[in-house]
């Protein structure tokens, strides 16, 4: 992905020695010279995320302390976004204090890409520029789905992702509801369209385990859909949760490359690209 | 070891509800009200160091959030303390980067044991006080070796340490002085001392993958050496380091309770108890 930014916008990419020791502690090193430099630091902070985000804080510690002028970080997936507010009383709100260490090794802005909790960067520690990828998603999508599908997003909260998805495929759209029963853990889903005969596109920000989105597949599947293709912007796929969507009958997943993964026919490169000049 | 120091310092533990979420993220909730209080939070950075790490920056910017007057962090294993000067040009020196960190989400002032760059403690971005267990566990190496023994520390840095515990023990004392090839891999070592017949107490401040510390062992072992006893305050035992150790001729394996681990016969929480009152 860094190799790709740097592409687009031109500019000479920089190499990172970076090795673990045996202990599981990380070594990094620059190899060359940053002194005056405005320099962008492209790191994910998807699962293993601690480990991540130590590499970043250590990179743009590093930077700094060898004279960058500027130091901006591309996360394209941000960890800990859900734990955006106090739930319940005595409650870590984990983003505000990953923002907060970030600025505290000398990031002057950040920038990252379908973030869970946009709104918690109004009043970040850093400037932190969100990008939507779900257009990029759906123009590759667009060129998968041979007839208009309905577009149906798993939640109410990936509706609006649903409904930009269904305008580029200039197909209809719907949300299907699901609950996780607190105690069971089961999820069940509610769902209001007919599917039956329909090719479904199923689309989320995220997928994580899978189980949601595998149990929608079910559902959409055993209510008659044609064939039903999964899309999400940052495919984590923790464990085997690509092989579950896929048992559970969806013929095709199309993630993008905010995190590495087999599912990534789509790159945000161009988008970051966009955004640092 | 929080119970225990809680225990001497005649004060409430405070609970915390810990649990990670299916992708691996932590989620840390305070259980109690510590508006104003002074809290001193026990977490060390023992491997895995990142998550670790996470976890008490969380921890601590939340008891700042939630009102605490003073929070200090009691870290008893200090991680990437080795990283601890640029040794080739663009390395980072990353314990100053973590120190950075603690400063960063509100601790005070952290108290260590043994840390292994004590000299970067003189110009850290916090107050950390860095206390020596090689008293205590020499005392209980002195309840297990029945004759005075020969104390030896691999490598030199380790000799001071040697010093001490063989004061205690009113023992000799000397360095096995052991090299790594830097290609090969291969440990090397040297050894003055006449070992034939005599008990061995081998110290350092940390055993770590064990390779330098079971070489150690089958050395004096070969030369004719009694029982050989492995003492270390960290006893960080990454993956099958103390079966080698074990396998080398080791008759035992004496560690404090710094880091969690099988082998902690002695525990850290009296000391760590007199320098908070």
């Amino acid at each position: 992905l860094a190799e790709k930014v740097a592409h687009f916008v031109q500019k000479p990419i920089l190499s990172l020695e970076h090795k673990l020791f045996p202990d599981g502690e990380s070594y990094i090193r620059v190899e060359g010279d940053v002194k005056g430099e405005d320099v962008v630091v492209i790191q994910g902070l998807h699962p293993p995320q601690d480990k991540h985000l130590t590499e970043l804080l250590l990179i743009a510690d590093l930077l700094r302390d060898l004279g960058a002028e500027k130091v901006r970080a591309v996360i394209p997936y941000m960890a800990y976004a859900r734990q955006d507010r106090r739930f319940r009383e005595g409650e870590v709100v984990s983003i505000i204090t990953v923002l907060k260490m970030l600025k505290a090794v000398g990031i002057d802005e950040a920038y990252t890409v379908n973030i869970h909790s946009p709104w918690v960067l109004e009043n970040a520690p850093l400037k932190v520029v969100n990008m939507d990828a779900s257009g990029l998603l759906a123009v590759s999508l667009s060129q998968l789905v041979s007839e208009k599908p309905l577009v149906l997003s798993p939640g109410k909260k990936g509706l609006e992702m649903a409904s930009a998805t269904a305008s580029v495929l200039e197909a209809d759209y719907g949300a299907v509801v699901s609950r996780r029963d607190t105690v069971t853990g089961e999820v069940s889903v509610e769902l209001d369209a007919d599917v039956s005969g329909r090719d479904v596109v199923l689309v989320d920000d995220v997928v994580s385990t899978g189980g949601t989105m595998a149990r929608c597949v079910e559902i959409v599947k055993g209510r008659g859909a044609g064939k039903v293709l999964v899309a999400c912007v940052h495919g984590l796929f923790i464990g085997d949760a690509a092989e579950k969507i896929q048992a559970a009958g969806a013929s095709m997943i199309v993630a993008t490359d905010t995190v590495p993964n087999p599912y990534a026919f789509t790159s945000v490169a161009g988008l970051i690209a966009s955004q640092l000049t």
